[in-house]
């Protein structure tokens, strides 16, 4: 009897199998080909799932944005605003050997839409999410302050934060979950 | 008469010809081929000045740390801290075209360097360097604090700039030099 295999799950598979090439290779040797060698899979069981490079990318990168969203909809509530930025911050950084993983793709997304236009939405939507969610963690810790400098804010945590992942991918020796967590501390002490 | 061609000259245009096909085409398109054509020369003619695409990738990732370390040397002697330091970091950011230019070409360095190790010691020089300088920033600045704070405060400025040219070259149109200058300027009243 064949092995019966749940879509989905498929799908998170092969999402998984698009990160290790990345993360190994490079983006641009992500093709239909090698993520099928990758998967263990034959060509035509992949296009099953994905038509195209295309669509296998931009799934990959969903995922990254979807895990992202599904940690910080999972957190406990918390009534302390300080503490739930501490929260929602560290599910965005690479804290662990999963957010690294997410993160090295990240990164690898960004660079490469620079001169691929087909990946820029998705890039642009992450980008987007990023900076309405430190908005929202500035607006809930800064109080009653004009909206420039919630807007200022804003735009310097956004940066701090993406500063702080790209650190973590370059130098993972130097750049620690510690030192991160450290930054990001005294980052919320000044707001 | 054949022209006469100054070697410096030429492979400052050779390391130009590098970059723009880097921001055009992608780092994995700067092919000695590549860049013969993209500079109007035989790949003979090039392979007198490099001979081989690392040599030529490490050339011009090399110009990118120069040019930013002349325009610093090249500053005027300012008494009071915080004007230079609002001036070097001008120097660091995408503020102008040229900028711009070696602001895509660093981030696609970054980026291509977690799959070539090849690109790893410049590129983790480039880090170390800005890493150094914004120490300096923070020591002048901060006066007598305590050395653990030096380091987090310039882990979070090495952080906050590198995520600001990162966001540069991803939106530039919301990310502009004002906006930019604002976030630093605000940085730098909290240190």
């Amino acid at each position: 009897m064949p092995k019966v295999v749940d879509p989905a799950e498929r799908r998170r598979e092969l999402a998984e199998a698009v990160w290790r090439v990345i993360r190994r290779d490079g983006l641009e040797h992500a093709s239909v080909r090698n993520v099928a060698r990758e998967a263990g899979l034959s060509m035509g069981s992949l296009r099953h799932y994905f038509e195209s490079q295309g669509e296998l990318l931009a799934f990959a990168l969903r995922m990254v944005i979807e895990r992202i969203e599904r940690r910080i909809a999972a957190l406990e509530p918390q009534p302390d605003p300080r503490r739930r930025a501490e929260l929602v911050l560290a599910e965005l950084l690479p804290m662990d050997a999963e957010r690294q993983a997410e993160n090295e793709v990240w990164l690898a997304f960004t660079a490469r839409a620079q001169v691929d236009p087909a990946l820029r939405p998705l890039r642009d939507q992450g980008h987007d999410v990023l900076r309405a969610g430190c908005r929202r963690i500035v607006h809930d810790l800064a109080g009653d302050v004009p909206e420039a400098e919630i807007e200022v804010q804003a735009d310097r945590l956004h940066a701090l934060l993406d500063g702080l992942a790209v650190h973590a991918a370059v130098r993972p020796d130097l750049n620690t979950p510690e030192r991160m967590a450290a930054v990001i501390a005294r980052h919320l002490d000044d707001l």
